[in-house]
């Protein structure tokens, strides 16, 4: 039987409360696409017998293989197993040899531990034991009438060791064959309706599928092909899309605007410093959020006061005092002050407003200068970001290093 | 009408394919738990008209709040507006006062945008629109045969910004009377087991629901009073509480510890700097996520390289030399310097290895010194953290806020 559908149900009372987020679902399902299969739902229930069993009713027609996550403990809460055996109208029962090795386990161990435990033992009838590498409580495969039914624990390192143990194969033989094509297209600094506008007449076809998903100040453009055909229909439809989105785009793939800053840094062995006000540590964080970013980025100045601005960076008082903190010459004279007094090939500065006090009518909240210092010179670009203080912050990093990228590619090559 | 089950639906074809984390569906959960309300389920389904009517039919007799999230963009796949109308037998209608509205947002901000955007005007017909604070597609609010159906934006921002303005009062007006009792309380720098250990003899009662929360070097305790009886037993309660977690409990209530850190400064009308290296950025952007930080936080030194360290700070090269950057001295010389140059009362320097590489026998990665230099001396602590790179920054980060929290609580009052 080859499998196409996947359908996800989470369950735990803890999942619904708002006390902890199901991991295990966005875990998966990633795995899952990455095999070629589409993930049709997820759903997350209480630990409740009706409530799983309504949600493998829902499923049931809408995919060919069922995950269910979670309810495989030893507590009374604990009611997978019983759920999905009544509602297959089968018996649960005790896996003699998962007991003997759970027996073992504690032995080995030198614990005692009530009965309750070997609840975990128990599986539904007729179930393939899928033995958990790290935990007591093991998956359970089980086929019936053209669907497969799985069973896996909630603890997110018990589940992904027994799916990379025994289910990844086990899966990858049912998947379609051969996987989607897919990828990944990544921009920023334009809306979301002109990415749209400008791709919009490229994709209009049956044999594609295609999502668009904004962040802060960035656009994702998501495109898979579905379609049958030669490799080099696909090949042609994403050149006219790497045309379309021409420099807007900056990686293909899950790759952060950062990490091609740094890659760009280090092929050219130049190196980087960064100012902020406004954004208060962001932009360096996020910078150093790449591994071996110390090879380029060197230092930052976060200069919240005026003073700071001034003794860190020797913006001049009188450009404050002219102009105000958050305005073209103070970006400008903190980014070349950053470049000059580190050293650096490069440096980035950031002053704003990033509320929710703080704005007047010639500057409101989400006011923003943004100004790149480098070996060709100083540029600066006016932004007015919109939504919460964190908000612009997030918008505020993530347009630095736009303007930092697309200075290294027009200086660059 | 009094509500009591709501039901959340996630449309977006990329929180299946594992891209995108639903966040929205855990934040309205805990918010709605906490107005009393019971959440039955919570469903993710792809951009497709039909399997959002599919979870609509599903919840229908599950729920009394139906709560559709996404969707709501100017694009072909977002079609949540048509599937709830289709669904309710209503049509998809103009808002001409919104639409209004967001050709006068777009013309104060010298944007002109294909005619796409005013797809965000369209509502379900006879919703109410709930008006977006920081974005353009608005919440609705649809009252039909005993139901309320809620859409909101899946940007969280907008769909918190929403909630915040115009939802949260509206729900409570439904929520059961009276709301159960509840308390977060949040702790900083010990083990969750051990947090179990201290509250679970108190807590061991049939009136009482809790459950422990992990996050990065912190520990969430949340507590439910379910019991019937006179208040001042859930007050004894809470008191037994406090004194069992001490000085680890930092805040009651959705705080965060730079708040309660941002607070205690204040009120002192002392300042802060701070000095970083391997968290690049990270605790300054936390101080600084705080409204109103400017008043006592004043500059931050990201001191990533050796050079910087020495440069920024003032930390002896020898130092360097003799301990490398990741030790005792270098830290205490971190904060001894970033308080002398920047004149503040305090200042708190973290150095350390957040990996994945730089990793030795003596000092693995995780590795991390923190250092807090004040009035009334400087204090130091290393610590060996576990984790991703991303991870071993936070769990610095916290670390950094919570050692001078402790300092301002010791110093002070």
């Amino acid at each position: 039987m080859q499998a196409k559908r996947v359908a996800i149900i989470a369950v735990g009372t803890e999942l619904l409360d708002g006390g902890r987020v199901d991991t295990n679902g966005p875990w998966l399902s990633a795995r899952l696409r990455a095999l070629g299969f589409t993930v049709v739902g997820r759903l997350v229930v209480p630990d409740d017998v009706s409530a799983i069993q309504a949600g493998l009713a829902f499923f049931r027609d809408r995919a060919d293989v069922l995950i269910v996550t979670g309810g495989l403990g030893p507590t009374h809460d604990d009611v997978t197993r019983e759920a999905v055996a009544g509602w297959l109208g089968r018996a649960v029962v005790e896996d003699a040899d998962w007991r003997r090795r759970m027996e073992a386990d504690l032995a080995a161990r030198g614990l005692s531990l009530p009965p309750m435990v070997f609840r975990m033992a128990q599986v539904v009838e007729g179930a393939e034991v899928l033995p958990n590498p790290v935990g007591a409580a093991p998956g359970q495969w089980i086929e019936v009438g053209g669907h497969v039914y799985i069973l896996l624990p909630g603890p997110p390192p018990e589940l992904q060791g027994i799916y990379q143990a025994h289910l990844e194969e086990r899966l990858r033989r049912r998947a379609p064959q051969p996987p989607p094509k897919s990828v990944l297209l990544r921009t920023s600094g334009v809306p979301e309706s002109r990415i749209a506008e400008r791709v919009q007449a490229i994709l209009d076809r049956s044999d594609v599928a295609w999502s668009i998903l904004p962040g802060p100040a960035r656009v994702d453009l998501e495109v898979r092909w579905t379609g049958p055909g030669d490799e080099s229909v696909w090949e042609q439809l994403l050149e006219r899309l790497r045309q379309a989105l021409g420099e807007d785009l900056y990686a293909e793939g899950d790759v952060s605007i950062e990490a091609v800053v740094g890659q760009r840094l280090r092929d050219r062995r130049q190196t980087l410093a960064t100012a902020e006000s406004c954004t208060g540590g962001l932009l360096g964080h996020r910078i150093t959020n790449v591994p071996g970013s110390s090879d380029y980025y060197m230092r930052g100045y976060v200069a919240y006061s005026n003073e700071a601005k001034v003794d860190l960076l020797g913006v001049d008082p009188e450009a404050i005092r002219q102009y105000g903190a958050v305005s073209e010459p103070v970006a400008r004279q903190m980014a070349e002050g950053a470049r000059r007094r580190a050293g650096t090939d490069w440096a980035v500065a950031i002053t704003g407003i990033a509320g929710p006090t703080g704005g007047t009518p010639e500057k409101p909240v989400g006011t923003v200068h943004i100004a790149v210092a480098g070996p060709d010179g100083t540029t600066h670009r006016r932004f007015q970001f919109r939504g919460t203080r964190e908000l612009i912050k997030e918008q505020s990093a993530q347009m630095a290093l736009d303007l930092l990228r697309r200075r290294l590619v027009a200086s660059g090559e």
